[in-house]
């Protein structure tokens, strides 16, 4: 067994209902290597790993006979062989290998789910595999276009996993939480809230002013005012796009600089949240310090600004539901309030229950 | 957001119910500075901030939009400012401002709680402000009179509040815990215990005899016998005074050399405590080294010699009630047991409950 | 207070019920110094000392008084003396002297548990003190007898104790877990499980092989071919002995050279086990480089390899019964299962309550 994180504590309380039938961002394809990964989602043990032609799969973390972590194992032949005993698993979860005595191998199969490799990421679905379309995968073309270079990260961050998406669908924290990086953009100018079938949006605009200095040294503009768009998308139930553009005054959206990214939130346990990020440029392609100076920057602001407020106010509600401690609503709140609401509704019909909020599509 | 501490969770089981109508040492008044401070006290988030003259205020700690602790936050313009999206809220509680788009503050308010700063500590007042009556401070005058020279502490300990103020109640633990600093002092001589209206009292005297050397030393009595008396004052709920004189055989009480000390212990959690310490000397005020060393002495036995053992006990208690344990009482627990049973009176007077616990007037 | 490690949190979930009338490992004799030892066994504080003649005993470790842990106290006068209010206690758990006043011993006791000193190991009994006969210790005769030579350990491990003796039983793991030590010897060959009054045995049989280079290092046979015998026996609740042997093909098992080794499981909470394991050589005793490279492989073994796979496999069961989760058996579980199922049988006897499991002699 290799020297893996200890597996997280499964028996606190839940953070769900989750919803099942969507994909979820399980990690970054090149960090799965030879080497499987033993992972929590939706408070599930699932067990990553490639085959011998390297296609990635998903299959159940915890092995039948003595529940062993399967991530923790190694791959034979192209299975998944249990880093205890040794059985083992091919894709669909059966077992087909009893390294023991030469016996057959048992009749028996870990779950498996659905896994898509898709713009350098791995997507896993949680519920119903008939139901596991990739076209209902999210666009993130530009995360394996080489017109794009991206910095990135992934951690585990404590805090439920709604309280992560609400952060990126109020842009307004950044004004307090990531002064250095983004100043005011989102607190002045121009703010809209929508959905469109099942997305909610949020959109942020601003003409003719001075950018953040980091944003504008991101994309190049530093000391000339600029118009800007920075528009998100929320994804049921957590997977963020934020599209942040800007040009010189005037200058029509499809002609400005763009940053492209992804905050992708994957419940672990219902205390901790797998936490994908990524920002692409396509201007300065090759200007290494620029990328090394945003990979420190964003990976700061993300993972040591943002994640510690978070984690205290995930404490703070002191396990008590969201809706139950009756959240003052502040305008700036139309896109989180959008979303929850909706994936209350995408729970609740996938669970067959009715849910306490109706649509509002009128928005 | 500064980089603090993280919250404590808060849900795990309750040390209280606690009493609410009474002062409690919130921490020292010069840590307290421009930079606010996020607490938890009696199970409750607070935030400690100055406002634009220097006054320190407490109002609750979690943001009723977001539930960030807003003591994480920052001060302006006089108001204590959300970390996470900035509203800002007034010494009453009352949001003051909202950053965003020019809107109206929210009609909300958090809770406020009185606070004053008096004796170089901060005291709050968790309960009906209307009764929060200065005058009910204990009296810890010499902490901020120039003729007294202190040393201090403040930590967070693990471990129920009662069973912190028990410690200092039964000065006989110190020829155990503390054998190097005290020695016999509070095992041989004399002992009182007695209650004169809310507060318990424990007094030990002996006289002609050595004192501990650590103790001599700080009194400038090494190699000479001594008289010597020591008093604890406890003040509900878990504020005590411990006055320690010395003197040559014969002098009398007025005319003794004597060490003031402080020990207020504030609920955090159901199993941490605030610890506040403070001993203080009239002698060799301008003896530098001497400070150090009794800084050393007395945090090592504060915060490393009581507080391990405390910790265990209240682990080994394992969730149950002190009552319920059925504890054995030695004579040395005649205060302890008078200030536990006061403190039950008095929260169940506080809660218009019936006590288990009888006035004992009689002692 | 000594800097001991700190009382392990008693407030999680039970992993009992336990059987009570056997005796479990306490700890390595000589680790029990003047110093005594605050533990937990079976979810009971216990206090292990030595007495002015040297004897150890075990007696309650929480203090009646004040819940100090008393292993954390001294021995004064042959007597164990509460580390917080010097409270003494003696072998049989009476409080023997009180240091308060000259005042008389309060009549009160703690458990005390019979404790035999036997084979280098303190050996406790945590049931019926009048059934505590020593006859009862498995024979590990060879851990104090001059014609081997042991490397040693003992730890406290995350996960329950019945998962750690079945990793005992089913040496299969090795091939696995330990690939490096142990390779393929216990996954080929032949295997038998049987049980005989109450313990349980597995015995691996092989002839004409090589052994695994790190075993053929300890027992000097690199390079030649040997018959080996590999056996282990389980007695309830969770000691083990492993009897390994090897020789040149067709050497009887009495003429082969032995490794002999100690793997006992005692309940520290219901999440925790004190591991405790020795292994011996007969063969070249005084060579210390061998030794020192065995305590190396051993530890590294035990410690690193086995218990973070087996506190993962813990944590994966979340809480529930090892039956209810359904566990797949294979052939090589025969000895796990018959240990597990006599447990049961050994408890319900004790309790007086029916078991779910018949005797199944016939194996």
């Amino acid at each position: 067994m290799s020297e893996q994180q200890a597996m997280p504590r499964l028996d606190g309380p839940t953070g769900g209902p989750y919803l099942r039938n969507t994909w979820y961002a399980a990690g970054w394809a090149d960090d799965l290597t030879d080497q499987p990964q033993a992972r929590v989602f939706l408070e599930e043990p699932v067990a990553l790993y490639r085959d011998a032609d390297g296609k990635a799969h998903a299959i159940g973390g915890r092995c039948p006979h003595r529940f062993a972590p399967l991530g923790a194992g190694c791959v034979i032949d192209g299975h998944l062989a249990c880093p205890y005993h040794g059985l083992r698993f091919d894709h669909t979860g059966a077992c087909v290998h009893n390294p023991h005595q030469g016996e057959a191998p048992p009749k028996v199969a870990v779950p498996s789910y659905p896994l898509v490799e898709r713009y350098r990421i791995l997507w896993i679905w949680m519920g119903d595999a008939a139901k596991a379309d990739p076209a209902l995968i999210p666009d993130f073309g530009w995360l394996d276009d080489p017109a794009w270079v991206a910095v990135r990260g992934m951690t585990i961050a404590e805090g439920h996993y709604e309280l992560y998406s609400d952060n990126i669908l109020d842009l307004s924290h950044a004004n307090f939480v990531h002064p250095a990086l983004v100043a005011n953009a989102f607190t002045i100018g121009e703010r809209k809230f929508w959905q469109d079938g099942e997305r909610v949006f949020v959109r942020y605009t601003h003409q003719d002013d001075y950018l953040a200095e980091a944003l504008a040294a991101m994309m190049g503009v530093a000391g000339r005012k600029q118009d800007f768009i920075g528009e998100v998308t929320w994804n049921a139930p957590a997977t963020l796009y934020f599209d942040y553009r800007a040009g010189d005054p005037g200058t029509p959206a499809e002609g400005m600089t763009v940053l492209k990214s992804i905050h992708a939130f994957t419940p672990e346990t219902g205390g901790t949240t797998h936490y994908l990020w990524a920002t692409a440029r396509s201007n300065a392609l090759d200007d290494a310090e620029l990328s090394a100076v945003m990979q420190g920057a964003l990976e700061h602001a993300f993972e040591h600004e943002d994640a510690p407020i978070i984690r205290d106010a995930h404490r703070l509600m002191a396990g008590r539901d969201f809706w139950d401690m009756k959240p003052l609503i502040l305008s700036g709140d139309g896109g989180g309030v959008r979303a929850r609401r909706m994936l209350r509704r995408l729970i609740a019909a996938e669970q067959g229950t009715p849910s306490e909020f109706e649509d509002d599509t009128t928005n």
